[in-house]
């Protein structure tokens, strides 16, 4: 609970008013006991007799607050804006830690958009999260109209905080999976994904879904987690994750923490699957950018 | 030319033997001048009197040049490996300079090998270089009989350095390409080679070469330099492969030696064909374990 300076000003409004306790009591319909801890700070008054102890001290409920909109307000947004940008750090912060050469990989992914840099392109970014791979687009791509869509509410207002001053983006909070695209598209762009969507036809369908929805020479590139083609491979592929996380965590939190929720939450698929159900669609130049194991960035062109 | 102390022998044995310069001259059928020469160090008798001179002397060759096989022997080999040494560090040294990711991409290819460590599997490294892929083969499976096939004899020295002490490592000096394969094996391994190869045929065929080498259940991995699948994704890897060059070697020797080596004899394929090519061929489990841009690990078994 955040503290709330009401007490001092409960007292100074009842006694510029005349009042003892025991009347404010009263006419607010408490004990005169309650009145007595507000003024000395043991407890906040309901919030349904906020109105009624305006209208009693003849001010605004602000005036209760010392509330100033000019000048708390901007406090307050500066202050939300802090705790925000505090998550959003440390969000970005663990990330790197979880993934292995994520900057390196969102650059590659930005840097195959096949568009001239003052083109006005338009983007969808399918679960954008905090708007990382959003940034590095719209930092290359000043002119591009993008669309961040995020399930998370809390991860999109990280997003806008991070891609404040920038024009040209829009925020829609939905399920990717089971979004209605209204337009087409030049680019498409995901990361962290795709690998929750359940089963490998899922993926494929959705995989159609994003073809039919860009415009021809339009890309698609998605920065994912894929599973290898074998026993073996995947096995080298989580060793060599585990041996990245341990790097920065302690490998407690990396097997209890993040391979649990690996194992429970995410539903990869086999990078070389993905490739296939690409080209069968009718994908171009379909590649693999950047490997690193159970990390790639891949996709191609309609 | 090596600095050879043999004047003083000379003047000794002629000396011993009761002889002037000149009888000595007249013996071996050089001028009084030569032998004067040879004694004041100031040129060496021709290889082809050796002989003479010591059966003039009546002592071995050796001793004409006071070698002892069992103490000089063991100093020059020692002084052979430590130059051979030297190369092979310089090598290696240079390649880590010129390869993104270079150790964690053999390591990740020798990681997938799926036998057991004790078994005596065979195994043929095409292109073995200076003997990196094969070492690491060697460290882990100790009973591995392992080919190293290169076309370089100084490459190979070095790979013979490298694993001095192994058991079970034999080498051809062979071009691979024309290479007949008399046998087959569990594991073909191959490093920054097969781009060497001028065509995409000439690479699909040598696949099928391959494939009909293996053992069923036997295992493919190459290491190699690849294209993207169109310019845009090939300009990124070719800005990404010199960012990384110019980290430790200045950009004009990036341009013109390295890059310019690259253009004139290096002929890399499509990493996305390549794993068609496999695929049809019968390849399975077909997987790109690792990509670093225009660098890629990639393979599959039989």
């Amino acid at each position: 609970m955040r503290e709330l300076k009401i007490s001092d000003m409960i007292q100074k409004l009842r006694k510029s008013k005349k009042l003892t306790q025991s009347q404010l009591a009263n006419y607010v319909g408490v004990s005169v006991t309650a009145v007595s801890k507000w003024e000395n700070d043991l407890s906040y008054p309901d919030i349904t007799l906020l109105p009624i102890l305006a209208a009693i001290f003849e001010v605004s409920i602000d005036k209760l607050f010392s509330y100033n909109l000019s000048s708390n307000g901007a406090d307050i947004i500066k202050k939300i804006k802090k705790n925000f940008e505090e998550e959003a750090k440390e969000y970005d912060n663990r990330i790197s830690k979880l993934i292995p050469c994520y900057e390196q990989m969102i650059h590659s992914m930005v840097s195959v958009i096949p568009f001239d840099q003052n083109d006005s392109i338009k983007v969808i970014d399918l679960g954008a999260g905090t708007g990382n791979v959003s940034k590095v687009i719209k930092d290359k791509f000043k002119n591009a109209k993008i669309t961040c869509l995020d399930i998370s509410r809390n991860m999109t207002e990280m997003a806008k905080l991070k891609l404040y001053g920038y024009s040209g983006v829009k925020y829609e909070i939905e399920d990717f999976y089971s979004y209605n695209f209204k337009e087409k598209y030049n680019v498409i762009v995901s990361s962290l994904s795709l690998h929750h969507l359940a089963t490998d036809d899922d993926k494929k369908n959705f995989f159609k879904k994003i073809y039919d929805s860009l415009y021809d020479e339009g890309v698609f590139y998605n920065l994912d987690l894929v599973l290898g083609s074998n026993n073996i491979i995947q096995d080298l592929y989580i060793s060599k994750w585990k041996a990245f996380m341990c790097k920065s965590i302690n490998y407690e939190e990396v097997n209890n923490r993040w391979m649990r929720k690996y194992y429970e939450e995410d539903s990869p698929s086999k990078l070389i699957d993905q490739v296939h159900w690409m080209e069968n669609i009718g994908f171009k130049n379909v590649d693999i950018l950047f490997k690193y194991f159970n990390y790639a960035v891949y996709g191609g062109m309609k």
